[in-house]
């Protein structure tokens, strides 16, 4: 997506570790307007799939999730990361490794906010080694629910996760694919 | 809000210790058709203060907050709870303690995303001590920011915050006040 490639050259920097930032419109400061045009362009590629409901993982999947469910008029639902008193009843489980923090985590989602009926968009902001795209898969096929595809703002298409989740035989669409990025700049692909 | 009443009544649960769970519609799963109009009651009420960002706090902030910056046409930013790899550069920060985790934890957020020329809404799902309000309005004052006020979805009137923060000066709309809830039900302020 044109628009979305141009704001991330724009605005985008490239910390320590090799680390996108994009935090002036994505992940901290959210860009609502911005991200509201992405929502439309998941909702153009999805509209046809009957979907239910949106699923996504704190903390910054919920605005682009909240953003794309408003154009398709469904529920966002988000695994959430850390144990709480006001999560009740049955819940289903999955771990996560998180490469940015070097640790594993639980995400957990109430068995009443999916089910078997479901028809679901998985959406978040990045993709890279998928540890938390597999994650959220699990959920979906413990609630015995179907997945249409995913929607990711931005896929890190030199890491391996995209590769592998595709060859698994499931949809993803990435409105921005990086495909090299270091101090001298980032590479989209075509 | 008499539509958000209803709602309250309709799917909330009271569970253990008087925690009042809203789980299926604000935030776990976010009903984000109906919060929208949430979002432009809130709209309603503050768009003549000239509001140039929303400020909330993850992680069940967001969604209403995202979806009420889609009225005002303004970016949301989100104050986090954990250290990041991912926050460059200078924050603000302030302490948080949390009644429902029973722990204090501290709130960061960039200094790039909130200057001396904003005008904030504070938007949050629950008000009732009053501790994380507290702490976003620091961050404001920090940023030397000035506040329009705050809109909240579920105030727990029967708690110290609101009356604490509106001694203060702050305006506080509460879209829904409870004036005491047990397991009798829910009664709602006038």
């Amino acid at each position: 997506m044109k628009l979305l490639e141009e704001r991330i050259l724009k605005d985008g920097k490239i910390g320590a570790g090799n680390v996108l930032k994009v935090d002036c419109f994505l992940n901290h400061q959210i860009d609502v307007p911005f991200l509201s045009l992405l929502g439309e362009e998941f909702h153009r590629l999805y509209k046809d799939e009957g979907i239910t409901k949106i699923l996504t993982i704190e903390a910054s999947g919920i605005g682009i999730a909240c953003l794309t469910a408003a154009h398709f008029g469904v529920p966002v639902v988000f695994a959430k990361k850390t144990t709480t008193n006001n999560i009740a009843g049955d819940v289903y489980t999955a771990e996560v490794y998180s490469y940015t923090h070097e640790r594993t985590y639980n995400i957990r989602l109430s068995k009443d906010f999916l089910t078997a009926g479901d028809r679901v968009l998985i959406i978040d902001d990045f993709l890279a080694k998928g540890s938390a795209m597999l994650a959220l898969l699990k959920l979906v096929e413990d609630a015995g629910a179907s997945v249409a595809g995913a929607g990711i703002v931005i896929e890190k298409a030199y890491q391996p996760g995209g590769k592998l989740l595709r060859d698994g035989g499931l949809r993803i669409e990435s409105l921005a694919k990086i495909a090299s990025m270091d101090e001298n700049g980032i590479i989209f692909e075509d």
